[in-house]
């Protein structure tokens, strides 16, 4: 259980208005969690831009028809399988699949992993989503 | 088995080098594949931009011990289980989870949803990482 | 002179720190400014996915040799003149300018104007920075 | 005058097809034009990656009636006149000003500067838009 302690801020009071009603656009109860939501954002930005420890996922979409595209896959995720914490393959429809493959490590070494997948033949769309182990958060 | 069709383009020749040697550093094998990819991202990007039929994955970490929030969490997924394909789960460090949530569904709902798991309270960090269903590429 | 208002927010102990250790990286001399440039940031991106009102500065970089191109970037301009406030010329080397426009209008019709300066024969590299009229900030 | 170069390049006819339809709603008059511009756009973004020399364009918005804001940002332009090579002031409305400032050099220097100009008082927002020296283009 993590200690809480409060600060104060000060703000236009224009500029609070909008921000109250766009943070209940978006479903938050209150500020300081939007807030919070905010600065967490940024701090995790950053670990990213440093290269420290950070996680992750990549997000693959391949045609599973194509030949010996899985094994290649597979073959490079065990090269990497430091980085590799889990995976998970959905069927999008009869010839496409989609994998989801939680990362955590160096962003540099992410980045490669990602690049890797990402060049494959086959490998129709590949993303990397930045997300954090939030040891610092 | 997709038809393929070849086209010539022109490109200044400084430009092909630096290009051909950037894509060698990202592990392509050739300048087809690389292009295919550079078109796809695109088209993709248009797919989210116009609320088109998309797929994706939305990565969340939280903290299990808050109270309730796994149940909030599970609650939510289920008032938009119309979206939701399969998650999955990892135990990042003794606090924290990790989860992707692989969604497929309008661009629009997905973001709703998205945004609704963000906004609770303990949701420490939260992204959408756009993907696609892959049927127009 | 914008009335301030001030209110109070709670954040875990190790993040604030965490927060600190990097606006102080960034140049904040305070707390109360990252936060409300986070927060601006947050409806700046909201003002432009609702097609609001805004501003923005469209960068192209473009060979003033090609035949005809300066003409035709003039053409485009005076077209969308309505969106234009002013633009600014750099001779970056012998070959290349880079040109910044200041525009303000429908977020849309910015997209449009910034779409098809980018599309022209010659425009090597164009991108649309997105800002604000700051009414609501 | 630069020398153009011509290959060829095999893609799926659907895929061909949906890229067609996407460039001509993006103004585009021929394929080559739209695929040089995604490759530039891939090398720009590598440049910025690996903080090659660099061009770009900061945007600032900000209260000119801020006490001494105006003095500070050019005292904060001046430290860093050799990454500056020219900048407009544009008046949005009553209280506000837009201002963009072309810069050049490496792109670690370009972001701190980027950073010291957004973190002042009064500067409601501030992006950096990246771009580039094109030698390599």
């Amino acid at each position: 259980m993590q200690v809480l302690t409060r600060f104060g801020i000060s703000l236009e009071k224009k500029l609070l208005k909008n921000f109250d009603r766009h943070i209940q656009g978006k479903n938050y109860h209150n500020r300081s969690e939007a807030i919070r939501d905010l600065i967490r954002k940024e701090l995790v930005n950053q670990e990213w831009a440093e290269g420290k420890e950070v996680a992750g996922a990549i997000t693959i979409v391949y045609d599973h028809h194509k030949r010996e595209l899985m094994g290649r896959l597979t073959d490079i995720q065990h090269d990497f399988n430091q980085l590799i914490i889990a995976n998970q393959h959905v069927h999008l429809s009869h010839d496409n699949c989609l994998e989801t493959i939680v990362v955590k490590g160096k962003a540099g070494e992410i980045n490669k992993l990602a690049d890797k997948l990402k060049s494959q033949k086959g490998v129709k769309y590949s993303t990397l989503s930045i997300a954090t182990t939030a040891r610092t958060l």
